[in-house]
């Protein structure tokens, strides 16, 4: 639940900055509008944040029609504004959400030049998916407030987002950073090292990995293999996590289920020997599969589609919320 | 969607037998009586039959608050008949679906019975998570006519099922079953070898060996692993397999995301390394985790919230269903 007013205290009335205005960028503005606060928008290119804009409204006409935002729109679009400077951008902000292009050094630089820029006590949050702060954000004045805050794509619908401070970030930043996101709504994953991958996608890369191999081995049709998540494991997995599941699935709990099947999923899982499943021919063959049941031509309305279906879910778990 | 006209056909008219009537069969009951079919249901211990009603009852009257059965419950319920012994069961029916002890031998023994017991052109089930038939079921008159076919719990409200057939198994075998199981209601995956935990099990054991080992790292919190799950992969997941979700995460499809990320997921599911995550002292750590967020005392009640959770999931599936 968004609570407008802890967050106006939390950033002291002050607005957030967006800094890269892509896909993912133009999802965390609408994640900081539709909790009240002002967005600035900025990217070094200006034909990007230009097309943000009617990218955003048309989400916001989707949030409407699925009952997940409660004002206007108009109203919510009204509290974002693009700029044209980065020290436009971050002038006067308690909080700059970073969503630049995924490289090191286009990271390093953009981290300089907001040293130079920031307010002394703003915090900075990276949406960066897979590059520690580590690589991009030590040695400098402004690193003990920067952290990575990771979201799921779009972030105004899968509310996971995880933090992951750099050895340099000090605790005040990941308490902020922490505060900010539950009050816009998120949910937050503390990832306590830097492991690469941090936490979503080391689960994604494991099930996938055995999903290609599956394939691979002839085992079973990369349809097949979807099947099995979305028809199966993927219902308890929508509003339970893997330690909840089979803590319920076994009469005493987690433990009793430890020791009752423990040494057979371990058994199974290190049977999976696949250093390199991802090689051309088995890319082609899962490729030539997935066209059968969806043309090249059809993926971008079965894109639209998927994003019906994640409005549908979230309209679903607001409405269930006291159960959670 | 059911068709029960094609449902009385393929099976001639006939019954279909549930053998083991503990958790798993009675669920199977519910699955064949919903679909219009007359059940015989037994076990080995009469005492587990006779528990098995009620507990049956209860479902239904939970299938009909959540509008997941047409029927009047007491209609379904009347199409079941507890039978006393394994040749009442078995005697005039289409199809076996077997759901005794999961040990090779209790079920070796059981097909031995049916080998002398089943008419010759009826087809057996068993709903084994993890033993192949190749180690029950061969070299019998039967052995051609038995097959897995593998649910998830309960398969009256979660639709997968894994057919799995041993080298002895027929073709008309499999395609029978493939056809019952699709009439019925459910969603079929063909396991094409008997690997270890089939399909299913497979991908659930190595999400399950990484969550353990980002505890075991210090990584994260069970708890955190969960969100990440439940808050985040999971909604996807729940109306889309992993295959689906990276042909549409990349502009040209799955080929496409293969060359961009391919390499990286496949570095990051190679650098676990965990050979036991499983051991008595992470084991006792995770317990005490998950008993922080739920008491010994109330997993029972949790797993009434769960099972209330899948019947509302299953009723928004099937309200979608034309999209799907």
């Amino acid at each position: 639940m968004i609570d407008k007013q802890d967050l106006q205290t939390l950033c002291g009335g002050r607005p957030v900055a967006i800094v890269g205005a892509g896909l993912v960028g133009a999802g965390w503005a609408i994640v900081f509008a539709r909790a009240g606060l002002n967005v600035k928008m900025f990217d070094a290119n200006a034909e990007i944040t230009r097309k943000a804009v009617p990218l955003i409204e048309t989400q916001l006409e989707g949030l409407r029609r699925h009952g997940l935002i409660d004002e206007d729109p108009a109203v919510v679009l009204a509290r974002i504004t693009p700029v044209a400077t980065l020290a436009e951008a971050v002038d006067g902000v308690a909080y700059v959400q970073e969503s630049v292009l995924e490289r090191v050094d286009v990271k390093r630089q953009l981290m300089e030049e907001l040293d130079a820029l920031l307010a002394p006590d703003a915090i900075v949050g990276s949406s960066t998916s897979g590059i520690p702060g580590s690589a991009f954000a030590l040695g400098l004045a402004i690193s003990p407030r920067v952290l990575i805050v990771h979201p799921v794509n779009p972030p105004y619908l899968v509310p996971v987002v995880e933090l992951v401070p750099s050895p340099e970030a000090s605790a005040r930043t990941a308490t902020f950073a922490d505060a900010l996101m539950r009050a816009v709504g998120q949910t937050v994953v503390h990832v306590r090292k830097e492991v690469e991958g941090f936490v979503l996608n080391r689960l994604q890369a494991v099930l996938l990995r055995e999903a290609w191999a599956l394939v691979q081995d002839g085992v079973a049709s990369c349809e097949d293999v979807d099947k099995t998540i979305r028809d199966g494991l993927g219902w308890r997995w929508s509003f339970m996590g893997p330690f909840e599941t089979i803590d319920l699935n076994a009469p005493g709990g987690v433990a009793d289920y430890a020791v009752r099947l423990g040494a057979l999923y371990q058994r199974i899982a290190r049977a999976g020997s696949h250093e390199a499943p991802w090689d051309a021919e088995l890319i082609g063959h899962v490729e030539s599969q997935r066209r059968e049941h969806l043309s090249q031509a059809d993926l971008e309305s079965r894109r639209a589609w998927r994003d019906e279906r994640l409005m549908e879910f979230a309209a679903a778990r607001r409405a269930q919320a006291p159960g959670h």
